[in-house]
């Protein structure tokens, strides 16, 4: 009787469940939409059925599922497998989610917030293959990292490591949404670049920008600001400039921090690409100690829109 | 027969050699001056030396020597054991220490830099013991930082993990040792401290640290505003605010990056206790994100002028 891994993507937009062979090869995958309103019971009842669902089309039973790996916003213990109110999913407080998939499935799945989990998925099915230290680092709505050291996920004493996007870098700086000031999430995240966006517009209404949304500046968003600094407008390439400055100085107090081979840069990043990471690296070049800065990469992360799916499979793998 | 290990610290001011039995208990130890202006061979011959008396004092022969540990400044590399110019040590450049022990004794050193051997000492015999997660920081000449993980060394890719004192905080600041600017260590290491003592005194000579070094404002150095300070001088408070707010700061991002359950700081806060530690946690909780802050211990380090001694040792324990 074959064996089968069960990967489970919970995000505040969508779930994902994918099932894949024991060699973390994937055979098949469902998404819905996760109506994070209607609460965590809907969410559970549908991610069971999505699983039941995929294992009949694969003419497998449960009894055939050897793992179950779940990939999760956080904040969330690993240990007792307890999920604390994602930003993206605020009704899920002190969601016992590991017990409840257990009861059901007489399993206990491995549970990671997404950041870790994508990193582990960069580093066995990635651009992170090959190398023992590798971060990767989102950056869309917020600014997360997940640090795998030799084939482990770096977790901290409280599952907390790797919140690279809260160092803080402008003490009174911009508010962020932890509630502190200046950090680097405040500065560089997808909204953050939006509402910086939108400000300088406001100021300087002579740019692509403005077009890019039919002169309605509260519709910019950080999308815009790329499409209109890839045609060169002046505006847009100083907010790249800026950008690209705060992402370097925080990416080099990380590579001096952590030393890592390998620093892989999620979504703006793989948008923008070189546009964006060639001051980057220059700036953690100039900003970090010669040695660990001289042999970081700094890239563009590889699994785009499947890391959801890599990263619950690579947790079981 | 019984068998003992060996720990060899070596600094730029001094050497000392330490042998323990096979739990670690230190049965005697010597030190001597590392005289660095004579040079590589000249050290290595008195280590040797240094080990050969201790061998004879307790009854032991080289053969009874069942590891050996070195904690040395870095840079160095722990895979090859070769030693690159510590600062302190200018004359060892690209030194192939291992195998030069090695050679002389048979026995394969575990080589290690000074800071993170003194965080593993820490954790095994010090204010870390119990913690999974613990940085050691180093507060003196320079700031640098161990970080021990489960009882391992995070070694980075390139043995460069640690460098806490090189994240930059305020870009343009004051230029530091390692040629960036506004790195920590440029901020609030002794001599940084020092320095900008002496700038305020010149300014405002109306300051009990100038009675302390007898109107020699040259002589000044971060044990005089400690000293200051502890009898409530304004000028000496003011520094240390300004130093604890960096400290904190620091401590902060290192925190919300590596999520440690306790960061042990060294030599100035030692000598300074809760009058520069009270400040820092203060700062850290308010600049790191809400579940590693409030989880995090910053307390003195505990092994103090024994740490060499111990870290060399705990390397082979």
């Amino acid at each position: 009787m074959s064996s089968c891994l069960v990967g489970i993507d919970i995000g505040g937009t969508k779930l994902a469940v994918v099932i894949a062979n024991s060699d973390g090869r994937i055979l098949n995958k469902i998404r819905q939409p996760t109506k994070s309103y209607k609460g965590f019971e809907y969410a559970i009842r549908l991610i069971f059925d999505m699983i039941d669902q995929l294992l009949h089309l694969e003419q497998l039973t449960r009894d055939q599922v050897l793992s179950i790996g779940i990939s999760c916003g956080g904040p969330l213990d690993t240990q007792t497998g307890v999920v604390y109110s994602p930003p993206n999913l605020p009704d899920w407080e002190a969601i016992p989610l590991a017990d409840i998939v257990e009861s059901e499935f007489k399993i206990r799945p491995v549970i990671e917030n997404d950041a870790n989990a994508g990193a582990l998925a960069e580093w066995r099915f990635g651009a992170g293959r090959g190398y023992n230290h590798v971060v990767f680092m989102t950056m869309s709505t917020g600014i997360g990292a997940g640090i795998v050291v030799d084939g482990r996920i770096l977790h901290g004493a409280s599952d907390c490591a790797g919140e690279v996007g809260h160092q803080v870098l402008i003490p009174n700086g911009p508010v962020c949404g932890c509630g502190n000031r200046g950090c680097l999430e405040a500065i560089c995240s997808g909204p953050a670049i939006a509402k910086r966006a939108q400000e300088k517009v406001r100021k300087n209404p002579h740019t692509k920008i403005l077009d890019l949304v039919d002169g309605n500046i509260a519709m910019i968003r950080s999308e815009e600001v790329l499409e209109a600094a890839k045609s060169a407008d002046p505006l847009a390439l100083d907010l790249i400039k800026e950008v690209s400055f705060y992402m370097g100085w925080g990416i080099a107090n990380l590579v001096n921090i952590v030393n890592p081979d390998i620093v892989l840069v999620g979504t703006i990043a793989v948008a923008a690409g070189d546009l964006l990471l060639e001051p980057i690296r220059r700036t953690v070049l100039e900003m970090s100690m010669q040695r660990p800065g001289g042999i970081v990469k700094i890239m563009p992360a590889q699994l785009g829109q499947h890391i959801g799916d890599l990263a619950a499979i690579s947790l079981v793998v």
